[in-house]
């Protein structure tokens, strides 16, 4: 148990899982990730998110990966953890699973699998909050929950105390907008972070307090110096960032053969593997690994952007 | 371990999985469930199906649906299990948990929540199979899975003897013709069952040799009748029974405010109360039962049917 | 104008249009054309289908086709004409231009493009039926229209007697077992007919009255067999005829990088003219026509589903 | 025929189009509209696109509202006109029956209805671009269209001079700044205007050159004042005009069972009858207006956003 923080906001990136050769968890690769995203000044860290691999692990696997983050991090920012299932009782199993690690809240998305209505979606949030005192954060992520979370549904999850915050990577910037305006109009019950990589700047216009960007994994510095343009008010240094990111994130398209974290997930491994931070872009069964010409147009794009030279200069 | 059994055909309802109104495991119920299924005539029972709410139930209740199926059924008619889950290695874990249990096969899905592309799910489906000697069963269910399922993939494993059979609950009959056909064509290595209950007539023309009828739960009889006439080539005797049958599938349709399974599943289990088979139509959390007029207008559909007059008689 | 007909059922292809290499409409192909399917024993003709490329022509190519149509057919078996287009005004424009042609019928989609709801949808279909004396078709086809209409809505049009009939090709074969069971349940106001050419049988389990099949241009013969065999209650003949139809109908996958009407109205234009029936096989622009190693696909096809020879012998 | 115009950028509000009680353009109406939206400082105006319900009018009406709408602007700032139509030759015909106005380009989108690929939307937008001298600008709308348009395509066909420019209404804020970065690497042969009118601040963070904002019949001069805070960099200022902006939007939100433009379309009229510019919010066949409390919500949101107060002052 650990006193309810204060509200996360600013870059929180979802943290990669990094693996052996053979799959296992790789701890020091792990250690380099973190350092490399604390020296990158990030403000919090999302374990087990989609970019974490989450869907892929059991049990054990996700308790290894909270043990090692929290233990890693040692508390120099908050961590959040995923709390992915299918449905309620076993996102419950996993919350009870992590309320040992200090952490600063849950992630959770609606029900999937099974299709379930705004009724059954209500039910499963307040069921999860009412099973810890940790902040618990609404991940809207219709892509792969195949539900879209209505701003009025998460308004009201806000305003009724039980989520603490969005992280929303729905697509959707005109309801991300709507979001935020009815966020505002309500008090701010809700802390609004993006997951959307290359487009963080045009959030941060419409409200968000942050993002989750699977990319701040690969280069957390470009995220950080763009929130603190943005909390300043220094626009014209927003877009050249986020421009300079978004030609980086062109990454994630080198893969011929490949969809979803294959391709995404994968990408940012190998650009790391590359940059020196982890040893192996392995991905989790029944995932293969990015291999062949992809491997150097990503090398490409990283001298482009100019993170391989300062990497190996 | 048991040695792997006869192809699996005819009709094979996914059981439902009884819930006490406190939300445990009814085993009375289930008891009275697998007799009113025996005592229709059905040819095999799938456990932890979607119908079984699958999705909802944690790994000890898993375990426990199974135990009871496996020990009240007793090898009167094979059972298959769904292990089904989001990715390989999870799958892998039920089906391990599940070789204790006289099963007959398992039943699992693609992978989902994550994207996956033609490349992970064939290792996947390898994977699976891998691991056990009981033959797998591929269940296309692209409503809660969200990929479909080729043809030409689900040809491939099965002549690979990768798979014993597949599930189609595709909602694609087009599709499922031309997978009968290439079946045929290739030798028939695939058992085809149907899981749309009001149009297994028309997939048995196609080629289906039998079926997974959710409804099959409320009238297992009507659906062995239908059975035993299509292979006796007694077509009018088949539409006579499919049609009563989609008369008595309204049941799904009078919930309101209700989707997915609460609607579905839900009908089920209230028609079965009101039969008299099981003690209450408790789903798992975060549904709620099925109450109020939709109640009797489900009554109405089990005597406009037959079902209710015979089971009060 | 002409007298209202008896409702239309049993096999009414939806005719393709034949061209000349230059684009032109090639009447002496179509009289062919036309010749073929009468020979074949359909029972009416669909003109100005989709597979009819309706959606390519200009008013004035709509009105040659109707012209050329109805003098060929000559009253020897009724034809219906489709009345497609984005929206009320220019639908009724199309029937104003269809009136003085000898027709058994209009055909009209849902609107599309611009998004409506069901209350709109039936403003429409009554402002088409007031336009008019002839029997109204409505024409479910969601692949194009990206609207599913409802068997509430097309029953309570059907009982208003707004609308004769129903041409199904919305590929939901659970939803058309609940219309053709509401058809009935109402006193069957609405004849039905699926474009489904590949699962007619089971259409006629579920209570077709007859079928829109494109590949019917092919072989207007198999599907007049399988309709008079469905009939007679020959279910075994029926099956019989759909597989060899739906073996026939794998001319469509052929074309390699070609989708939609390009690949499938392509198919059967190329089939014909191998078959001698039409000259060319040229597409509406801008579609190119089928080309290189599909047309010897093509040909293998009609061979080995018994078409080629019987033509060339 | 006119000289072709220089590239046409910032404010383009898609030009509503004002009907009598009866359905009939209504001219003194349009007139008003047109001087309401110079007036604000619009820097060109966008005829007979989905806001001016183009779907819904035969091409007597679309003549009759490109003479109205180039007789009333007269050459003050370009007009650039929709020719939005199923398949390439009924765009060709919109085209030629257009070229007699004085207009500065057209607009077009992918084919739709028929299913085409990349192929046939390649050859489509050449054979529109053959067949005038004029600036032709791609239209991304798949909730219209149902085709996404690639931004590699887009690319190709600006480099290749088909294109001058894309109206972006895709949705996808990740895809447009994909396109955007292509643009400025090829040179920038494409001007980028997106039909988001609620996250215009973030499209011009992207890279957009302007916008096409359905809200701008509304509410010109807060667009135009957004527009010069964007030219000017003072995005302090641009994110207060958007943010009232996206409070105005909620106008479409008010009606209740209304979808498409009957909803959005709708809303516009409504609020500009009650601001007093435009004589009824009657709607084109088969929609209805707008009616009711819907009504005096819209008219509440007005005064909320200091619209109606100006008016009536």
């Amino acid at each position: 148990m650990t006193t309810a923080p204060a509200p996360l906001s600013g870059v929180v990136p979802p943290l990669l899982t990094p693996l052996t050769a053979e799959g296992e968890l790789d701890l020091p690769s792990l250690e380099r990730l973190v350092a490399h995203l604390l020296d990158g000044g990030v403000d919090g860290i999302f374990a087990l998110g989609s970019s974490g691999e989450v869907a892929f692990w059991d049990d054990a696997r996700r308790e290894a990966v909270l043990e090692a983050v929290t233990g890693i991090v040692a508390g120099q920012v908050p961590v959040i953890a995923g709390v992915i299932d299918m449905q309620t009782d076993r996102v419950l199993q996993h919350v009870r699973a992590a309320e040992r690690f200090d952490l600063a809240g849950y992630v959770a998305t609606a029900p999937f699998y099974a299709i379930t209505g705004p009724e059954e979606i209500d039910a499963h949030f307040r069921a999860i909050a009412a099973a810890t005192d940790r902040p618990l954060w609404a991940y809207d992520l219709p892509v792969c929950v195949h539900t879209k979370l209505s701003a009025a549904q998460l308004l009201r999850l806000g305003s009724d105390g039980v989520i603490a915050g969005v992280k929303d990577s729905s697509g959707d910037d005109v309801g991300f907008r709507r979001l935020a305006a009815g966020n505002r109009a309500a008090g701010s019950p809700l802390t609004l972070l993006t997951g959307h990589e290359v487009v963080v700047d045009g959030a941060y216009l419409a409200g968000a307090d942050g993002s989750v960007p699977g990319l701040g994994n690969v280069d957390p510095a470009g995220y950080a110096r763009m929130h603190r343009a943005a909390q300043a008010g220094d626009w014209e240094q927003v877009r050249t960032e986020q421009d300079r990111l978004a030609a980086l994130f062109e990454i994630v398209f080198q893969p011929t053969g490949k969809v979803g974290p294959a391709a995404g997930v994968g990408a940012f491994k190998t650009a790391l593997r590359e940059l020196g931070v982890v040893s192996t872009n392995t991905m989790a069964t029944p995932m293969s690994p990015i291999e062949g010409e992809a491997v150097q147009r990503i090398r490409g794009i990283l001298q482009s952007t100019g993170l391989l030279e300062s990497a190996r200069a």
